[in-house]
């Protein structure tokens, strides 16, 4: 059995987050686990999009007396190496507008996983 | 000073989360962080149980308009290498019911630990 | 292009994210993203700053019937290489306040980042 994984962590903006499974179930890939999160990049855009989201930013900032901040989704996908690739294809393709705030995408090694019900190890327990 | 170190990751059920912690706090194991997540896999299972987390995540997706997903614990566990069977073990024993949905566990790498409050680093910052 | 870049994971009390993030900035570290975590770790302190952040916990522990755990932030921040000790400084130095739950610093390694909008790599797209 060879274990070879990364897990694809993506930043991406809430209402990208179902088109992105979407994709994603339909290339094979069944797992991913999402959180909410605040994001912050060099997001001082000026389309209207990025400002609704900037002004909810505001708002939870002005509560907390902080700093800017957007709103994001952190997606979590553990994928098999050979599957790399075409995750990251897939997430661009539908999170890019080409507007400021599309988000980011980091690639991390994992050096084993497992499925808790079955014991199946590496790419059985990811599948 | 020897720096070997693993983050072991655990998407479990909310429910099981005050017993994870308790087995790992006889283990010796301290510290974890726990947050909120959703998590999609292969969950299309009947059981009961698992049809009631269903119906939560269902009533979730309707109101954004997206995917099934299903309301999970992402625990966060830093150890030692020696550390890492025993408590992947204990993590097992506890979470595992047979029923679809039981959780993963991934074990990634972890180059350096560090306690803010004390500069105490790799296995002493952990314990 | 050289692709070494690390995450580093901390793990800090909620008042102290907006001073974190504010040094970051002033050090030319733009991008981060928080998470809402609760932490568990040797936190028996004494002291009535952390004894405040017990009750939180406690409250909440009561409602859910669990184990005692202190409301966190969880910031990833990742930067290249050269960058990695400047930041810890700079954690450390906002976060240190000698109390227990001074919090945590982690460094994971990370194979690659992309920002989606543009495909930049590596060190391009995390700055």
């Amino acid at each position: 059995m060879v274990l070879i994984m990364k897990e694809i962590i993506t930043v991406i903006r809430p209402k990208k987050v179902n088109a992105t499974k979407e994709i994603l179930v339909r290339l094979g890939i069944p797992s991913m686990t999402a959180i909410p999160v605040l994001g912050r990049g060099k997001q001082k855009g000026i389309d209207s999009e990025v400002n609704i989201e900037y002004r909810a930013g505001i708002l939870e900032q002005n509560k907390s007396g902080g700093m800017k901040y957007v709103p994001k989704r952190y997606l979590s996908i553990v994928v098999s190496d050979e599957n790399v690739d075409t995750v990251i294809d897939a997430i661009i393709q539908v999170n890019r507008t080409g507007q400021i705030g599309d988000g980011k995408i980091f690639v991390c090694p994992v050096e084993d996983a497992l499925r808790i019900r079955t014991d199946e190890q590496g790419n059985d327990a990811i599948n």
